[in-house]
């Protein structure tokens, strides 16, 4: 099967580059509302799959043991970008937990925010784990293993019990079995692969306030709705998406072009992979997705992510990213 | 026509994202001797353009009476990495043709060799005309303009005769009408679009010595085969694919995931285009492509651009960059 073009990247008259992908959107009970595309093929998540790893911390009642408030779960599903508002709160959150920068296992990487990261270049300095996009999520998983009473040490080993307590949510959410294959993810924890359509399905159970796990769903998505910059950094596409939404969505990013949505009032998720992995596609079609559902309130930035302008550096405006006409004439499903 | 996947990138047990692409080797007499996927409809070049685009530079005498060595030619071909080797010799021949940076109509970006980046913001310093990749093309632009006695301002423009000779140049070694469609660069200077196939030829016409051009196309690769890290930069694709080619190869990246390749021994140019413009991929396809043709001596890092390791930010290798079967499988033509 070959997945329809979504994306098409315009240079002057002619299309340069083209961009092929998926679209699954379900309800809680698995039915699918939409299906673009192959929605069978096992995909990672990337960090789109946070929402969905952060569950057992709530849920165990490890968040509320540590005293977690809405900023800390956001950070916990957050792919930050490393400001300050990010590292501050994960290094009291570690030092909450009586823990230190070592005993997180991803590892450090540029920091995405430009001023940030040119400041730490002119003083010198190198990024460290806290820095990682990551960091809330292992903080996360580091609190579960101190409730759960298990070594801190290896949390991020796809044997630990903070690792088998996800599968099993996973699992359960997306009504697929626990024996997922997975692979290392970019911050050495494990990420589980499921076909687009059990993703979308497992995103839409945190949606469907009378689906199992409510409560613990209705505090995620409550923490990252009122938290976009904390998901995600100024200005980046989570942020932008979740602020025009105005808490009526939940929207997270996930390497190689992945994009997941969460819609309470639709009670539905939304699942997204591109073909190739670009980003610059992936947050085009889900800004797509939400401005058909009337999600983005006629937003200007996010209309912008609809249809970006391609510059050049003399900031010359030389062609656009847009919906081809796949996703330009698809119907979403009405409401109800 | 749905073009086949070309590369195909891993992680743990799964294939996670993946690359279509075509692909024209064809001879000077506009013979195909592959054609993979689409090969009719246009693309652009981009920075792979550019050893056509120093062609009129060349065979017009404005090389020779501004006394350019093949250093000069080099970066006229050059998609540089704004490294000092780099910057010094352009800024230098501005100064032989009576320019200055002002001249150059091409905008900063930030500079791609991080060590020179890094200083610059430690310093404080703002990138500079002369650091945009393409500024060698440019000072072969305007060296170009000074030799005709044609106005320097507006030398990037469509109608100028400085890209009129680049179109003339580009239409008569492909076989095509010089009505080809064009777009704004990166740069600001105008690329053309035409089909892979043309392309090919075209680039064939410099590795073919029977040729028209002959003179300026052999000046051109070997000037380019000469100086591999002043057509690219310190470890880059291009550098690396020429010193493992032991100039018997000449090639050159182009953004949106285009790669040229010029093969005078066998008198073929390579043209290959990535549909969804990844970079990563048109590396893979063509250091397979040259691995085939027996052209890389065994080197171990071209060999690493055929498979490379996905790592994360630990370092741990999670998965790999390689061939798809469509690419793995392929059979190209015998010699002569």
């Amino acid at each position: 099967m070959v997945n329809p073009i979504l994306v098409e990247v315009t240079r002057g008259t002619l299309v340069e580059s083209v961009h092929r992908g998926s679209i699954a959107i379900a309800d809680a009970a698995g039915t699918l509302k939409l299906a673009l595309g192959d929605v069978v093929s096992p995909v990672y998540p990337r960090s789109s799959l946070k929402p969905i790893q952060a569950m057992p911390l709530v849920e165990s009642g490890a968040a509320e043991a540590f005293g977690l408030g809405d900023e800390e779960v956001a950070l916990a599903c957050a792919s930050h970008s490393g400001e300050r508002m990010h590292t501050v709160r994960v290094a009291a959150w570690l030092e909450r937990i009586g823990c230190t920068e070592a005993d997180l296992a991803c590892g450090p990487h540029p920091v995405r925010y430009e001023p940030v990261w040119r400041a730490m270049l002119a003083r010198g300095e190198t990024p460290s784990r806290i820095h990682n996009n990551c960091s809330g999520k292992h903080a996360g998983f580091l609190t579960l293993a101190r409730h759960l009473g298990v070594p801190v040490a290896g949390y991020e080993k796809h044997g630990h019990p903070v690792q088998q307590a996800v599968a099993k949510t996973l699992a359960e959410l997306a009504g697929v079995g626990a024996d997922m294959p997975w692979g290392v993810d970019g911050c050495a924890a494990p990420n589980f692969a499921l076909p687009l359509a059990a993703f979308a399905r497992a995103l839409a159970t945190l949606a469907d306030p009378t689906a199992r796990h409510a409560a613990a769903a209705r505090r995620i998505v409550h923490a990252m709705a009122s938290n976009p910059e904390l998901v995600s950094g100024t200005g980046r596409a989570c942020a932008v998406l979740m602020r025009a939404g105005r808490g009526r969505v939940v929207v997270k990013t996930g390497a190689e072009g992945v994009f997941a949505g969460i819609v309470p009032e639709l009670g539905i998720g939304i699942a997204l992979k591109i073909d190739d992995g670009a980003t610059r596609a992936s947050e085009t079609v889900i800004a797509a997705l939400l401005e058909k559902l009337g999600l983005l309130h006629g937003d200007e930035a996010a209309a912008e992510l609809i249809r970006a302008p391609v510059t050049n550096t003399r900031d010359a405006v030389v062609g656009e990213r847009r919906p081809a006409a796949a996703l330009a004439d698809l119907v979403l499903p009405a409401r109800g």
